[in-house]
């Protein structure tokens, strides 16, 4: 027996590596795909090599009242659209979504599958985190739950690949602009922050008033790393046996000893996290690294379908690295 | 019940992309891996992402003397380094040699797995074609087994990612000098050329005396694209009409009205191929894209592993390209 | 004395490389600047690493009616838009266009300039070449000059870095998915196709109606590689020989033993070429290579206006390749 | 009249760069070009587009007993190797030590030009600052100055081309590996963290003992930024303020109202520096830039020759930045 799915947002970079998921995933069947730019066309003209059997699926211009029967919806549209585009969506289909329009939002669960798994069992509607909380949060966590470090005193220096910055034509982020450039952006301002500093104080408790986060665009298409400055007086040895406590049993996080770098995640989704600390300096340095589109989308997003639909967890998610 | 494979040559790019699509295959366990520069390490150590049954694999130093109970040994040696290394291997473990000694030897068949399939099902010994092969010889069969070209008058201006160059540490391939550099090289000498030559005349019953072929390094990690430029008086539509009758109910080629990218291709076993052609000139130009680590490797290595272990050709290979 | 020049498309990359040489000219004087979609701004808003006394130069909105006094203008506008715009220029006012609109238009000289600089001396109106053209031509010449190779059999496989296509906002050239990807386009209809066959014919007195160019994107921002097949009985010495016969005491072009590469010429107004021939198969590859913003635009520009301004040809161009 | 100079260290990247200046001054004539890999070949070997009159020169095998009458010395060994080799240089043959070993060494001066220009002027021995510490320092330097941080609170958060990893063959700086890759490093224990802190203390006469150092790898040839986390009370405007009285006058040095990015650097001499500061919660980020190869090593040391030559302080370094 197969669960329809559907996405809307294909055409998106979140969208297609939902495609890209689903496409493997052992339950979830694609019945639907709608899109904006690619509204018309088949699957195969945008995926040249998704599978034969999805290949012809025309892509849809959305429309709520006109869904087929659907099981679960996937949405992928740009932060501020998916509020009314959802908002019309049946009851009945359950809906996890990519955007930011719904993680603060009464019923509404935050979809931090790794962390708080029992929160979205059970749900109808999801909203996944963004990928530099998913990636930050998820490094952050064992140390607030242990309170190994000050809530309220978190530097955040956060570098992502491109793809990050969506699919819009923007020339800064065309490839001859953005090849061999590193460019810090929303400094003081960033609107992941609420987000972030929300988690932080549900973990710990405590404010997180004195958050800084600073992402920086790198040129790669994929991948995102926070390194974390943090005041507390743990050691290394005890920063990592909290995190191998707090993720115990859980498959997705992986606590390593040398630090994590971008390319060991690329196409999986996988969260490395790793520390180092000197309590001397009273400091406590976390670094969380995610592919952007799998752990910071479409991988979590399919986590959180698979609590949703009751399945387990790691369904279609198996799919190793890509390695180099 | 599941088949025990092994990897000899696992710290290769070729041998890392066999340990990726081995570990999520159905009926593939591996049960053994061996390399040189990595002996001692266990995969996890190597490979960060690899799933936790498999982590603790400690990687041996090669020893064929010594082999666990193996169903299945994929090497990939250097070119120069399997003939020796794989002559003690017992009869009784199946072998698919990545490398490039035993290409046009007796006893081992030649794994171009999407053309002759027959010739690999029940054999013990196969011989995976080269990356720049697998990208050409597949756009030009259709034309040569229907005559729509001269096969003494081919010329291959072949495109490739660098870690097609191996994983050696000679500088000339390092980050810096490789990025925004393009290099052509092997000109009228190429170490392919015999076994491109060889295949066009086993495919067209002709000499392939006249054969260009000329590699260029391109900046990007994976895949390779093949212009390929021929005689022959076949209009465009001749030539794919030619391709989809010729790849009719395979799996992994995929004919396309539009050329293709190398992008289309990535992390997958996929061949994408077209044509243009330009009868008043008697033109034809083929073009020919896979990605050098899977179609050009260990995708086609594993494809003619399931050829040769009876399983479905695609098990294990159904994963959907990488995008973007 | 100084000579005042002005630049018309400073927004785009060929006005910006134009901007970046004029400024370290020992005699040309920018004192004008028009750009559409940065008009209004700096040069220093733009550009921030602009010299001091040229930062609070104010990019003027294009108008030809309310020029200041100039002595050359360089335009880098759009192929299509640079006919009209420049054409109520005043004639006292020495043009180069680094568009597509005059290279074959009465009146304007053709400024391929390593190859025909006596052409280009004395005149008022200069039609830059294309990047493409400027590439391959260099290292056809001496073979058709001294008639080595067959004028209408040559193949011309080119392969070019993405600022090649401009500063469009197209997202496929988009940082994520033009990384890591391969594009081949244009087949057997490429836009450059009638200027090289036009210069061909020129350079042999014969008819170049077999050409064939096809031109492909490569993941890189800077750099062109033609490879080129032709038909001839010569030797690689030969060839060689008559290239350096061809350019002797010439300044911009290097002939080399070796195949060159693209890094060898980046930020130069250099182009290097080279043969590798094999009379036995008639066959003769000529390779050139050039920055396509450099010998490919800006680099070739000023070296036209040395030329019609009576100065030394290389002034302001012995600038040394960027490296690594 | 000339000086003549020489470079021992040619092959590596910062060699070639100093080549690349030197190449182009206006004053400094390359007389000795020595190396270990290319020692023997000649300069147009390995720098094919090196201007004609210095392609003959022939790289020497390095040896202080047999140099060529030489007025300044440009050495770019490894850290560790030029302490020994520079001891036996004559005493009247001025030296700028690109490398490590002379930093805190007496009777060399430490040469932060843009910051401490009359400590240079006159001098005979020069030590080329880190590449890290010039892109760091350059940014705090002001803040310091004016007391408007405290010393011994900063993180640098600081990310690096992989160029800076030097020309080493280690194949993880391989192209493969490291295009996709960002990768942290020398957590807790940078070798550049001892030269920084020092001159942390110099600049503020206060403690830098609680300074944090962490660099990463990002898949970029050049290019450095660093991104400071420090404790003050002062406004953006008044870190602006601050750094432009401090650099008034000063050439290579730009202070920016948004924040750089390192392609504004590339190919040059100039540093770019920006602040965001936000006092209710007592945090100031300095934002540095600059190119690791330009400011970071061969234009630093150009400079530094030029004062102790006598010469002003841009010659030969007045060149664009190189965009795109």
């Amino acid at each position: 027996m197969s669960i329809r799915v559907g996405i809307v947002g294909i055409s998106g970079f979140g969208g297609g590596e939902a495609l890209r998921l689903i496409a493997s995933h052992p339950v979830f069947e694609l019945v639907y795909a709608a899109g904006e730019s690619s509204a018309g066309s088949r699957l195969v003209d945008r995926f040249p090599g998704v599978p034969a059997r999805l290949a012809e699926l025309v892509i849809a211009k959305w429309d709520p009242e006109t869904l087929p029967p659907l099981d679960v919806l996937f949405a992928s549209l740009p932060t501020g659209a998916s509020a009314e585009a959802l908002a019309r969506v049946p009851k009945a289909v359950k809906i996890v979504d990519l955007g930011g329009d719904h993680r603060s939002v009464e019923g509404w669960a935050y979809g931090l599958a790794d962390i708080w798994p029992d929160r979205i069992q059970g749900q109808v509607r999801v909203a996944n985190p963004g990928c530099f909380p998913a990636a930050t949060l998820t490094a952050l966590a064992p140390l607030l739950a242990d309170k190994l470090i000050e809530p309220g005193n978190i530097v955040i220096d956060v570098k992502t690949g491109i793809s990050g910055a969506g699919r819009g034509g923007d020339s800064t982020f065309g490839y001859a602009e953005s090849n061999e450039n590193l460019v810090p952006y929303g400094l003081l301002k960033h609107v992941h922050m609420p987000e972030i500093a929300r988690t932080i104080e549900q973990l710990s408790g405590g404010s997180a008033a004195g958050l800084v986060f600073t992402p920086h665009l790198v040129p790669m298409t994929r991948g995102i790393l926070a390194t974390i400055y943090c005041r507390g007086s743990a050691t290394t040895g005890q920063c990592l046996n909290a995190a191998r406590r707090f993720y115990a049993g859980r498959s997705f996080v992986r606590v390593t000893d040398r630090p994590p770098q971008t390319k060991w995640a690329t196409g999986s989704n996988l969260a490395f996290i790793s520390y180092a600390a000197d309590p001397e300096r009273n400091l406590v340095i976390a670094i969380g690294v995610v592919d952007n589109l799998g752990k910071g989308a479409a991988g979590q997003a399919v986590q959180n379908a698979n609590l949703i639909c009751g399945l387990p967890e790691t369904a279609g998610l198996d799919g190793v690295p890509v390695w180099p």
